[in-house]
């Protein structure tokens, strides 16, 4: 009888509820259903973000990840678990999708840009309508915080993981003409002395929760200290055309 | 008397008016004064985008090129013509912000990710307040378009400029796992022989006008002719790990 519902991957930005898109935030307030990724014991990230939008009447479908850093990637433990995981989390959101509801799977960030998102659009896609409103990615509210241009004329704009390898990530430090390098945490002190070794110390900007209300930015050459979160962000601003 | 005025660089997004940002209406909406670039006889994108989001009350302050692509990048003529237009355009801003009127400076994607209002606002930080708004950048409205996840797990993006030598380009390409290739208009084929060189042809998207009324998306592989218009885009997705 009735058709089925439609999964929205929505994109909501860095993490300050006004950059949500107009598109992402009718999405939030249509879709009887909100499904969110979160870690055990917390509310999640997303969830907070659109406290401020979400309609009264709504069922709520926290995913909740069965392990983080716990295990390493390299581990097949870890890949196994997590793609049960993914497994399951698709069927939670595929039941409500036949049941004609549809569902805002909510995306910190932009949904395709390293989204865990992406994990259940591959295993939903075929079977479902999906539609994906694209946000403003993390990196973007962090040089915004910083007030830093990332790229200018015709840099090339190289984007790393902090869990490369140190030999790699300060080749590739020194053979771009602007860098951002995400996934810091436990990797801070590895990336820092990889840009130190691609000479780039002094140009280096740390920023921690950009576009969050504790965001904090200062020259990576000024911090002495260890310790990054995951929502830290190092930006190396290129030097390009400038007329 | 009255205070001086506060810049608003303004990200409107890839195109979709419904993808500015709830900060980027507000914005719009709330500055007495709305500049933008354009191109002679045009009337710019960017003032196209916002034409539902504008209040009826307002100063219109188009900013026009002296020159697009009529003189090469590398002839000096093109850095003083663009340098002096930057200047005066700076001055009409200036002007508005001396007399205590907020600018809202509209930006097509992100301000700070190849923007031109990067221009004026180191021209202009100085003196005035500066308030960035971050925007989706067009890539991200072009991976979107494409339903491509670009980067997955620790995946290294690389965005390059389809300006680059053919031989830089199909290196950098071989050296990456995900790309965006940008402006490529007159640069289409040598872009398209490089990504054949590295051996990437298969694996590449190309996108026209994404996150706009008249998108297109087709294999990079089944695109026959040799015209690509200034906003299209060639994305390599990546192939990390995906439990």
């Amino acid at each position: 009888m009735s058709a089925t519902g439609t999964l929205h991957g929505v994109g909501l930005g860095p993490g300050d509820p006004e950059l949500l898109t107009v598109k992402a935030v009718k999405a939030v307030q249509s879709a009887p259903v909100i499904a969110w990724f979160c870690k055990k014991g917390r509310r999640g990230h997303a969830r907070t973000i659109v406290d401020g939008w979400l309609k009264p009447e709504r069922i709520e479908a926290p995913l909740v990840y069965p392990v983080t850093v716990e295990i390493p990637f390299a581990d097949p433990e870890y890949n196994n678990s997590l793609a049960a995981f993914y497994a399951g989390a698709a069927e939670t959101l595929a039941a409500h999708l036949e049941a004609g509801r549809d569902v805002a799977l909510l995306c910190e960030g932009d949904p395709l840009f390293y989204g865990s998102f992406m994990h259940l659009y591959v295993r939903l896609k075929d079977r479902f309508r999906v539609s994906i409103v694209p946000g403003v990615t993390g990196m973007s509210g962090c040089w915004t915080a910083a007030g830093a241009p990332i790229t200018w004329g015709d840099d090339i704009l190289t984007v790393l993981p902090g869990t490369l390898p140190r030999e790699q990530l300060a080749a590739r430090l020194a053979a771009t003409d602007a860098a951002v390098v995400m996934k810091l945490g436990r990797n801070f002190p590895k990336v820092r002395a990889a840009l130190a070794e691609a000479g780039l110390l002094e140009r280096a900007i740390y920023v921690e929760r950009g576009a969050m209300a504790d965001e904090k930015v200062m020259r990576l050459a000024d911090k002495i200290d260890d310790e990054a979160p995951y929502f830290s962000i190092i930006l190396v601003p290129g030097q390009g055309r400038r007329p």
